[in-house]
């Protein structure tokens, strides 16, 4: 198997940049006239892959969505991941993970063990711990040709503060860009990505020379258009994967709408930042 | 029921500062002589619930060693939880989530929820989003009268440098204990505690003043004896849980060698601490 991120890129190229996320929060799944139980949580899965495989390149399950459920939650993951791979999509798990050691190597077994049955394409990590603690789920990544996006500027305003405090003579996020850069350099493939929020200003330096993928939320429901996204991020050499979760599911709840909306922001996005 | 804060104050009083690790790792269960399987994580789950019950105030289950299962896995962590809980031990659940908006209601739900499979008395988060980011879980922590370990001061090396970058005058982690007293403060409650790791240097002033519980791992396999987190933590004000998994485990397989090691242990400590 090729590594992710050429999947990625290959992937993106042929379909267009928009990841869309399933987020099958309790008023969502209300307003797509489901109730909020298992039952609904699989109706709405199954919607959302059977739309998604029609028109996108990539999904991005938001797995907290799933946790709520306990056990059961997570044996709808797993089919909603094993259907969307089988059907060739991308498959990024919205776990925000993070821990050290034989722990950091237990998430990592999770999420890209090979006999898993939570086998993602991707899953994102936050770096509160420090980006090299990460490195047992990096590791496992790359042994399953697999990627990984660290949460570097999230698109939430109350993360700016300690986002940007000072490392050095740089900032926090800064200093993440550049190590996510080294350690792509270093590993000879690009196994890492960043998060950037879509309404978030950046230095175009650190994370152009990051040298991977940029995942970017906040289109739709955190108030960036698709136009706002090509101002920003259009002429990165960076492969970008444009999410949308509540501007995409609030076409439901009929797979017919759920493509038709996919096939509209996918055509924008394209136009925004071509 | 009485808000987490006490009910843990009158439990480490009452029994000692010891929290158990569950972490089972692949080589932990190896070493137990048990199969790296889902029979070989109940069974480990169920003897060190067996051991804790008869000697600690708490147990905390590191999620990421059960997620690895997937769902049976955490169908094993629901059944261990409810066999703590019952038992009248107070249940941490290592899961160091973060997210934002909905999805951070998402994870309180999943681990503060009343119906949840899941319900635990308190469970640990990473500030990387912004604490205000967490509010949504800590709005059903108060609810549930659960509480929220935020995880502070790490005691990996890899965290110390954004832990301690520059935040206006102060550093990121002092910022973070000033706030969570805030946060406290306005509560009216004593809703969140912080993790610090055993071997980690802090300022007492910020600590003293976050008026929160301290969870400090580090006890055994990070170096720490329990006259080190004696000679550290001694006289502070906060409650106190020292977390210890492998230096607990290694007592295994037996539920009476693991009764004990805690009993040893929780002396230790009490004798180092007071």
């Amino acid at each position: 198997m090729d590594p992710f991120s050429l999947r990625l890129a290959r992937a993106t190229t042929e379909r267009g940049p928009l990841c869309v996320g399933l987020d099958p929060a309790p008023a969502t799944l209300a307003s797509w006239g489901l109730s909020d139980t298992i039952e609904g949580l699989r109706t709405f899965s199954e919607r959302c892959v059977a739309a998604a495989m029609e028109t996108v390149a990539c999904i991005k399950p938001q797995v907290a969505f799933f946790e709520r459920f306990g056990s059961q939650g997570f044996a709808v993951l797993e089919e909603t991941i094993h259907t969307a791979r089988a059907a060739g999509l991308l498959v990024i798990a919205d776990a925000k993970r993070s821990d050290i050691s034989t722990t950091a190597a237990a998430y990592g077994a999770a999420w890209f063990g090979e006999t898993s049955p939570l086998f993602a394409d991707a899953m994102t990590v936050t770096p509160y711990l420090g980006l090299h603690a990460l490195s047992p789920i990096f590791d496992q990544a790359k042994a399953a040709h697999s990627g990984v996006f660290v949460v570097v500027s999230s698109s939430n305003p109350e993360g700016r503060a300690l986002q940007q405090a000072q490392l050095g003579s740089s900032t926090v996020e800064d200093s993440l860009y550049r190590e996510i850069g080294e350690l792509n350099a270093a590993a000879g493939d690009v196994l890492l990505g960043a998060v950037l929020g879509a309404t978030r200003p950046f230095d175009h330096g650190p994370v152009t020379q990051m040298a991977g993928p940029l995942l970017i939320p906040g289109l739709g429901a955190q108030g960036a258009t698709p136009h706002d996204v090509g101002e920003r991020f259009r002429g990165l050499g960076n492969t970008l994967v444009v999410a949308a979760s509540r501007a995409w599911t609030d076409a439901g709840p009929h797979v017919r709408g759920l493509v038709g909306r996919a096939t509209e922001l996918q055509q924008a996005l394209r136009t925004a930042l071509s």
